[in-house]
């Protein structure tokens, strides 16, 4: 079991990361004093498959449980979700002490959190994430958020948990597919700012995939830690030291919303991304061809996509202009010298970035 | 003209007291390098009788101006029309940077605050209060919030604004009785913390009723600094330091929900509180009736009510237990010694409580 700190000036909090912990979560949360009844939201598979072992862990240390489960689909990620549960939350909330569990992947993190962030102008909550992609990355860092028509995660707060609790045996409840869109952020966090976990990938791919606890652990708190200095030093996003973790990003979000958020999923389509900004580094000069082949045969051994299937290249440029990581007119990449080391390019050619992204269609 | 500093750890911020300084806001939002488009959440009358004037300031400066007008009514203070605010922001947020200006009452001022709190994580947003009560109290310290049939303020969010603008000259478009109850709030700063401010409205309540901008200014600056210093110390209301604002508060809410939110406005119902508050005091010998019997003739000068009306004993008591400054099943009051000290204390017998509330019934 690892213990990580995110240190933050107002409230740090602990990253707990283990295998088959799920037990152990009321005697962690007992430690925070944050109340006595836990709200937990999650969905309907996962309460059937965890809820009694959860609910059993809590009720040994003293809390009592109460579970609200949502599709889980991004739908659920609305206004009119985090409404209904705070109304739920009103019902349960008799002048004792009340606080959230987020037990799920990031649609249930990123609802779970910005409902308690408002209710009563915030209430604690733990995140406990049930998706490599969670586990690894939106529950740390207390970036929550619902969307709108207008657009993916529009209102929002930036409203930390006061725990994060991560059991790498609940996933086995992913089917391969999901692992393997949570491995596209654990690549790019080797590729950003860790050779060595990089290179563990690179070893140990198949223990990874076959969801040995040992490398599962591993990756995880490689990434865990990564993540919570990166939001210890940058905690909303002001001084520009977060956006390192948009590498793969910027033509991966276009990836995703010209395919209408169908074709691909998250994990899939920031993979597609990181090889087209390792394309753009190698084209301009930044990064060598051993480099960016070797991320190339990285993700396609983990078995994520190299090229991008039934888009068109144009509905990948306009989306890619609709992105809010152009700063005025401009447009903004994270690109990288070598595997750990990025750089910050700004105003890149449409001529390179068209040429990069054809040669992957 | 005055400027105060809200003195926080992370942003703090200036609120600006003069008369007649509306056009001037443009040059106090320029320095704080926002954003260059102003989305004014306003209501109709005040659109019609200041919109003109404040968007002149503003566009002097080089800023673009969008008005929208919500109806002035608590229900306004709903998540729907924030929703909607947001949408309507979306549709105007065009890659430049946008800012909230809440230019109206608390309705207003709570409802622009927690709209501009959770759209894209927070932008800035600007208090431009109108009304007496938002110039002395809910304009400063950042708690912003929206209702549910639920019960009043149960969603928000604390969000400091970036400037506090008060312009007294705005006061004359109130009623005489929307004076008044701002008035209250402005006695119970006087009460709790400051007896120079209190003797000053025993003896220029002329000239503050017939609103003076000198008295005015003085007031509001008193007040404002009172606030400011308190939420300085005491941000999220953690420390137990805020909690002497709610001096008039346990009993005002009580009757203010007796009444279904209807017969008496917020300050006429918290100047009812105050008086039973200090008759409390009284009874339970800590301040002298000297001291009590000038709490009561302010609060006659001022026109505010010293005796409740057309509420029964029993809704009052029953509204009381519902309230959410009982921690757990304990009451909790904020007394008085004198003018200008207070003492919190817990546990008051019902019988007192009673006692007390029948003598003015």
């Amino acid at each position: 079991m690892h213990t990580l700190k995110l240190k933050l000036k107002k409230q740090s909090y602990d990253i707990i990361i283990g295998s088959d912990i799920l037990r152990c979560l009321g005697k962690y949360i007992q430690k925070l004093d944050i109340g006595k009844d836990a709200y937990v939201i999650t969905n309907t598979f996962l309460k059937n498959k965890y809820g009694d072992q959860l609910k059993r862990g809590l009720v040994k240390s003293g809390f009592t449980v109460r579970f609200k489960t949502v599709p889980d689909t991004e739908k659920s990620k609305s206004i009119e979700t985090a409404t209904s549960l705070i109304k739920d939350i009103t019902a349960y909330d008799k002048k004792k002490k009340i606080f959230v569990v987020a037990f799920g992947g990031g649609v249930i993190g990123d609802l779970a959190g910005f409902t308690a962030s408002i209710y009563k102008r915030g209430i604690p909550y733990i995140q406990v994430p049930t998706t490599l992609l969670a586990q690894v990355d939106s529950s740390i860092g207390g970036k929550t958020a619902v969307d709108l028509s207008q657009g993916k995660n529009l209102v929002g707060a930036f409203y930390q948990p006061r725990l994060v609790f991560t059991d790498a045996a609940l996933l086995k409840s992913l089917d391969a597919r999901q692992v393997r869109a949570g491995l596209a952020e654990v690549i790019k966090y080797g590729i950003i700012k860790d050779a060595r976990l990089f290179a563990f990938m690179e070893n140990k791919h198949k223990d990874i995939l076959s969801l040995k606890p040992g490398a599962l652990e591993f990756i995880i708190t490689r990434c865990s830690k990564i993540k919570a200095d990166i939001v210890g030093l940058d905690e909303r996003e002001e001084k520009g030291i977060r956006t390192i973790l948009n590498f793969g990003h910027t033509i991966g979000h276009a990836i995703e919303a010209a395919a209408g958020f169908k074709g691909y999923n998250h994990g899939e389509a920031i993979a597609l991304g990181m090889l087209i900004a390792s394309d753009i580094s190698r084209k301009l000069g930044l990064a060598n061809d051993a480099t960016t082949q070797r991320i190339e045969n990285l993700i396609m051994a983990v078995g994520l996509p190299a090229k991008i299937k039934k888009i068109s290249f144009a509905g990948i440029i306009k989306m890619h202009y609709h992105d809010k990581k152009f700063i005025g007119s401009q447009n903004r990449f994270v690109l990288i010298k070598d595997i750990g080391k990025t750089r910050i390019v700004k105003n890149i050619p449409l001529k390179i970035i068209s040429q990069a992204l054809r040669e992957r269609i």
